[in-house]
């Protein structure tokens, strides 16, 4: 469950070229996904794409723009060459791409919405259909509805979307070596190699995001620690919270490694846990299990959901799943396809998501088990295999 | 000069209910800013604010909105109750505040966009003008504007821009705290306690960055590390290369603490510095202590820039400063009053700023000399006393 941002090394993956896994040197990959956008972009009637924040941009250019009040921000009209408008600032660190797009720096007393909007309407007209990339800040967008008066805006999303939603081989691979490297970490908390008991959240979540970057992950994007029943709150942000013996200790985290994101939790019980909790273990097992073998190529998102949902409601514990069963993941930790009741969109192979149901008693305890999975043509394939267990540490 | 946000410890100051030196635990504080923006927002027609991800949400209700695609987003009416709409899994971590804001959580079945468009049309119809939060997400603002389909949209930083940006008693003092733990950080460098040469950049940001923890930020905003050629680029990110002796180190670094920000630079050089170097700085120096000295109330915030882009210009170095002098700052690193040319607005007592002009000598060297500073009727406060020379250290 990614929840926010955490970069710790200022300068790496930040606003910089981003290192891809499917972005070598050679702009071919992204000549290709451009002419497949414009296929897009022609079939829905959207004229020029307006592309900053997010991950649409990279996943066309490369670039990552920083969260600025600076705008960044790539126009690619369906018809006509792309242009990358960049603060001047920012341009040197622009890995140029002139088969891809063409690099526009303004000044500091320019003004780059009206760049863009010039550029959108090739400097003659308000385009019929403008798509807005879904992060992009909304200044620049109402700044833009007067100077594109008759422009019917859209989200970027339904050009953008259907292709990175699809991984191809060289994004399987890099999420699959992003997962391999959070398994090692996970590895080393059930082994024990992480102390706990006497340590607080926050200091357990600083030593698992020291080992995601020491495991090759670029940055780290969250590392989640929920001793008790502070485990029962599915976002709970680790603090001073002393961890004890004799409780269920939950750890989300994941980062990002090549470009693409990892995103692993596995609980630890520090002692036997009772009854209680290793029978609701049990059943939160059994239900990730189902949502995992339940992810065959064609069938619909939500039915993934259900698959695990069942389970858990089965056994007596459906108000305590409190939460969607999953959501996709690639060069962001969310992003489509998400796996959740009323998405009947149909998974396909190249398909990466999250699988992770929870139980969470209010005040008390609660457990997650995450795997990410693709979806292949020959079934669904899980890219974490750290033990499902609820592994018990002596303590 | 802060350019991306890095947090160093997860679960600190994000998503969480802001810790504002000037938000006690009594909701007066935000009662008094939202009846000063209904007031803003009758003058300026405005009939609702829509407040999502960025810091006018905080300054309003005390609560940091997480930047997820489960939106989270305040209607605040010009007349009539405010409500704050939140991913029901966020719902438990908003303190809650009824005198200011009534909560509406919503499912993971619901459509939020709906539910705000219905909020800020009371259910009935479309408002006149609606103004939208400057980092709100543009999918948000793409999806409502079907919604309120006669709605004229605009910047609620015309609203909450007039207000963040004159800082109360409270804020000058949280501002002056951060600024003093940020120079304690300078003066650990400067004073020889941060090993430089023989290591990294990156292992130096790493450094200050853990330092600016130590010193009481709640966390690190950036930490730019730049040794000799790469100091020429203003927005270096710090990577693997090795520190020399006999160069220039230009370390730029700032994070949040209690709510606010600071930001610094100064340099160091490893062993004396040659001619050429020494009397840039000398320039450098006195260009910095003039756009300080400039910054009387009611005196355009351009000519700050003026008075030291002037200085650098007389001395032959125009070319060389490739950037404005400053930028606001607050609860954001980055905010208003810009300092730069073309910016005509007055200095009032309240504003705080940063002035950091620079000499910078493509692939050879750079500078930089930043200090905050606040507007006070009485003249300009510097918040920043660390050492302004060119310190040389032995290696």
């Amino acid at each position: 469950m990614a929840l926010y941002s955490v970069i710790l090394f200022p300068g790496k993956g930040d606003g910089q070229t981003v290192t891809m896994a499917s972005a070598s040197a050679d702009s071919s990959v992204f000549l290709d996904r451009a002419a497949r956008a414009r296929a897009l972009m022609a079939e829905q009637r959207i004229d020029v794409l307006l592309l900053s924040v997010g991950h649409d941009l990279p996943y066309l250019t490369g670039y990552l723009a920083m969260p600025l009040e600076r705008l960044t921000m790539l126009v690619l009209p369906l018809d006509g060459e792309a242009t990358l408008v960049v603060p001047r600032l920012e341009a040197p660190r622009v890995v140029e791409r002139p088969e891809v797009f063409t690099l526009r720096p303004w000044g500091e007393t320019e003004d780059p919405v009206a760049i863009v909007a010039g550029l959108a309407g090739a400097g003659t007209r308000s385009p019929g259909t403008v798509a807005v990339g879904d992060q992009t800040w909304a200044r620049f967008v109402v700044d833009l509805l007067p100077l594109l008066p008759t422009t019917k805006f859209r989200r970027a999303v339904e050009v953008v979307g259907p292709l990175r939603v699809l991984k191809d081989e060289a994004e399987v691979a890099a999420l699959t070596a992003a997962a391999q490297a959070a398994d090692r970490v996970a590895a080393e908390l059930q082994g024990g190699a992480i102390p706990l008991v006497g340590r607080t959240e926050a200091q357990v979540s600083a030593d698992l995001s020291a080992r995601l970057l020491a495991e090759g992950h670029d940055k780290v994007n969250f590392a989640i620690v929920a001793a008790g029943e502070n485990a029962a709150s599915p976002h709970h942000h680790p603090g001073t919270r002393m961890i004890e013996k004799d409780e269920i200790v939950l750890c989300d985290f994941g980062g990002t490694m090549a470009g693409y994101c990892s995103d692993i939790t596995r609980c630890v019980h520090l002692g036997p846990p009772p009854a209680e909790i290793a029978e609701a273990y049990a059943v939160l097992h059994e239900a990730q299990q189902a949502g995992v073998a339940a992810g065959t190529v064609g069938v619909p998102c939500e039915e993934v959901d259900r698959a695990a949902r069942r389970v858990i409601a089965d056994a007596g514990y459906g108000d305590y799943f409190v939460h969607r069963t999953g959501h996709g993941i690639g060069m962001e930790e969310h992003e489509d396809p998400y796996i959740v009741e009323g998405n009947t969109a149909a998974l396909a192979d190249g398909h990466a998501y999250s699988v992770e149901p929870g139980i969470y008693v209010p005040e008390r305890w609660g457990m997650r088990l995450e795997d990410i999975v693709v979806a292949r043509a020959d079934g669904p394939r899980p890219l974490n295999h750290a033990d499902h267990a609820l592994v018990v540490l002596d303590v």
